[in-house]
């Protein structure tokens, strides 16, 4: 099903790119990466709502620079193309899939082809309008399928909680360390997250000076989460979950409960991702914070044994943009084009 | 053991208030409280390392307050004085306790007496300095003490994260309605909590931007809330509990992981707090924000059930300076002389 | 033109209050301090957008609080009403002004009616819908006008950065102690001055860690600072002004730059507010810092000579929610009706 | 008395650089960026209160960083490096710049060097250590001093404001488009500028929520200022200037009160500033935010019009902690060696 793909040869010439809904913060992430990557040029910018527009108009930030006008998707052309980030809201891409040329790799940073299977998917979001692309889809979660990343033409990147909670509970999983019956996450996003809608929940005084959760325990990220858990381990697991909104740009901690055995999951973690570049496990017990790894496609992970006897903490910090999002998708790009995944990506946090 | 107290005629004249240790954020919020309340008065301010000074050299926004200036314990004139504040960090009124007159209501905010048992308080905290005092102090947790603390000369007010726990848990496990060997408490709190101490990991810019879990998986609270559980319920229960700063000042949010019935468990919130003025359960689903309760001493509580069969989710908020410590102090100095619990005390948020 | 108030006994009954338009910041600052205050009872909420719903569905803060269900205008029952307070965004009052009954004080918080000169109003705004009104209304800086407001029915408070500019500057225009020639005025503001608008430049992501310059050195509040100059003064005054916003809630400081004698600026000014209970005069050289006045009525004045001759530094802040806007409508409303200007209304900063 | 450089061939070798001081936040900023710079090896830390120390046990987000440890001065071996960069604070390089071998390049990030005239820094500073080398000092205003940056030894890096500040009006004041008698400078800075020192007044509470204007009307950055436009004009001018704290980590903005043109005043800094990498001057009339830079080694430029005739203003921003320190060090470091400017520095803001 999932054909090869043929990397042009990048020694002789650039990768040509092509963002679509470029005006929110995962599209200005992946515009601000991909101009100082070496071996990408963005050719194209596509955004139905700001076609026409020039991109500094969309951020006072990237004034003076030298970017194509976005187009709309009708008269955008994409006979030069090798890969399309796709940074619309869930519920779009599947309408226009099917439009995009056969030849193109199309890097997905919405949910919309992120669970397999349909009805679940439909409880959750709308209604599918490509379902027949779902399995076209590998998800995008590097370190769990590079294999087959590697040979696909269609990535479907992980959202940016699951991200942060699978890449330290799906290997204990695997290694039967911990009891599957009792995880419970409690996570925390910063406002980028939530996107550049103009919601009145999402104004600056509404969350300055505050903390909420949501989710209304069922969030959209449950069945992702449990989607992977059962493709990487074939365990039917269900999680406890609740996210909260910390009141800064950046950033995403989820604190994991588990029973185990604190010493013994540190261990089989740091022997897992002994090879990975961007998975960082801490000493036992050192918990590290957000400001660790803004700015870097770092997932770094501490694990505490409780006071409780059995009881162990993990917590996990990323990036939500960049490891939860468009630097994931760049790794994605990077690793298909036979590029090393470090390449354009930092490793260092911009602190403070 | 314990005295009775006779509350002087609030008719005729009012209370005259010390308060120890007036330089920290306790100290602040006592202060601004009691300069608003109808029936107190400051009158000795206590510091030793800022005797000599105005309140306006350590707060500038108390220029041009008439207040007595700061003055050192030793040539401090109790004779007059009807209510002591002590706003020190925990490990000094110990020390000093007995130097205070015994005609004084002393209302404690650290963690001092705060535990019965010396071994255990000497295992979290540093040698007890004044053992004999502990069996003469009473939990402050109003609602659970009303009784002892009304006939108590001797408060020590409750941690800013235990009752943020207690008041939504003890209920639940006074009533067999919930699991008790499954509690998972993930506490977040503002940056005033750690109070006014020049350390490099209190400065703006370690913060700001960042979050982070700590406590090493065995805080100082723990102990204190599983005291107050066994004095309230007699149930030896062992909690999970892991504390996180969030980059603002004020606020807690506790989030609480158990097993039950969501729908018993509001049911049996709201009928055991219906006639509390300052705790507020939501209806079903609603979870409370922390901007819901600053500038108050209320603790909202909300109660959700997860998708997870049998897990609820249940989140509490508070105002760590007021409910968690100086509103509280002054709710029980209030009950202790007689005035209605709620005099000089919000109980409508400020904000944004 | 202006007919006197006979405000009714205060003693037998309380004062029954309107708010039009009280889902936004200015109106909830309205409801919270009438909620403590001691002579009025909120007995009717008007509101377009909102009616039928309970103003917890508005503010989550404010859940089991009794209050009446928000009407839309046609519905209202002004017949026991005896103060409306206008919320509204500028250009709404000016519409329905005739439509409340002539019996009721009506104290507006927008710009409608503060600027006499149609021409200019308008050039700056909207057409005018009401000129006629214009003159019927006071310019409520209460300290400049409180002879006029004690009779006047119709009171236009002040815009934010007019109060904190005004106030420092007035006294010392008409004392002739400064030079008119070069003020020049730098004024900065959190965020909740702009509104509860969703539009994206007020996202959360967006002004956080971040700070910025607006208003294309033409601001609105131009005019009006001189059109209060010159009622004050008899002086055309052309000032410099240029508004930024800090990314916090609450707060403006307005940092002012003018010729003349520090020391002798600092006297006059303490001596011109001598009995005011809510301007401060800081000590010459001691400069306020907005958590000074956050929470209060209060406006803070710090005055500073430069190292550069002549060169004098005046720093003023206020609450732009509370003197800047809800604050000083309170205060006006407590003048007109007769009771002490200080009633429910803090003068202590909610800090930290 | 200024000796030529030869920079090594960077064909073949990296440069090997040392940092003194570097707990600091210019001094991680400086080992971020070498981390990441191609041509740039760091060789040597040095610390006196941090010796013995991984860099990680001073930033948690350097951990599993392959650094050397912390050394103290005495025992760092010099024989292979190239660069020096100092990071401690000021009035401590001046103690040892003596002990530094003089075949290596030392980039100061501190204010020893900055003032040539002694007296003028005793007046601000403390005693001078080692007036003699003033004199080998040049100050390291790239843009200003290129040609003699490229053969100096000894590097003065600018203060922050005074970067942010002189960019803007040098050029004016060189071709006398503006008034010079009257300059106003209203600066607004982040709290990274004042350093990671555990002082109260850097405490997160204490800041949050809050702006306050400092720096007494006599800022030690005046002096760096008029010494500079001197040094480029031959004027000698004094300026007005306030400094003011945002409750943000990084970024400047100088909003800057001129008399002239604006349009004559844009179109000069474009001219002026036309083939400059790091130097961007915006449309007439956008004025830039600070979230346009951060992250960034630029300083972007808005002029605008007042509608006050004849009145101009400017706002210029920068990230202090890059132009306004580490960055521009950088610049100078790869001025001197020979690579391009831009070399490892940012041009796309870091956002949101």
């Amino acid at each position: 099903m999932i054909s090869k793909i043929k990397p042009k040869s990048v020694e002789k010439t650039d990768l040509k790119a092509a963002i679509i809904g470029p005006s929110g913060y995962t599209g200005y992430e992946i515009i601000r990466i991909l101009l100082k990557h070496p071996k990408v040029k963005i050719k194209l910018l596509i955004g139905n709502k700001s076609k026409g527009k020039h991109i500094s108009e969309i951020f006072s930030s990237l004034s003076q620079i030298d970017l194509p006008k976005i187009k709309n998707l009708k008269t955008a052309n994409f006979s030069n193309i090798d890969i399309v980030f796709s940074c619309m809201p869930s519920g779009n891409l599947d309408n226009i899939i099917h439009l995009i040329p056969k030849h193109i790799v199309v890097i997905d940073l919405s949910a919309d082809f992120r669970i397999k299977d349909v009805k679940l998917f439909e409880k959750y979001y709308t209604k599918h309008q490509n379902p027949k692309y779902l399995k076209k889809f590998t998800y995008g979660l590097t370190e769990f399928n590079r294999n087959k990343i590697k040979s696909s033409r269609y990535i479907a990147c992980p959202g940016c909680y699951p991200t942060s909670i699978l890449i330290p509970i799906v290997p204990l999983i695997k290694k039967n360390i911990i009891s599957t019956n009792d995880i419970i996450v409690d996570s925390k996003s910063g406002l980028s997250g939530a996107g550049r809608n103009t919601k009145q929940d999402l104004l600056f005084s509404e969350n300055y000076n505050s903390f909420k959760a949501y989710g209304g325990g069922n969030h959209r990220h449950i069945p992702e989460i449990e989607s992977c858990i059962y493709d990487q381990t074939t365990k039917k697991i269900n999680i406890v979950f609740t996210p909260h909104i910390i009141p800064i740009n950046r950033g995403i901690l989820s604190t994991i409960y588990l029973k185990g055995n604190a010493l013994q999951i540190q261990k089989a973690l740091l022997k897992h991702y002994e090879n990975e570049s961007f998975i960082k496990i801490n000493n036992l017990g050192e918990m590290p914070k957000i400001s660790d790894v803004i700015g870097t496609n770092l997932c770094k992970i501490g694990v505490l044994q409780h006071n409780k006897k059995n009881h162990v903490i993990i917590t996990s910090v990323i990036d939500n943009l960049l490891k939860g999002a468009s630097g994931q998708a760049v790794q994605n790009m990077n690793l298909i084009f036979g590029f090393p995944e470090e390449l354009g990506l930092d490793q260092h946090s911009f602190w403070p």
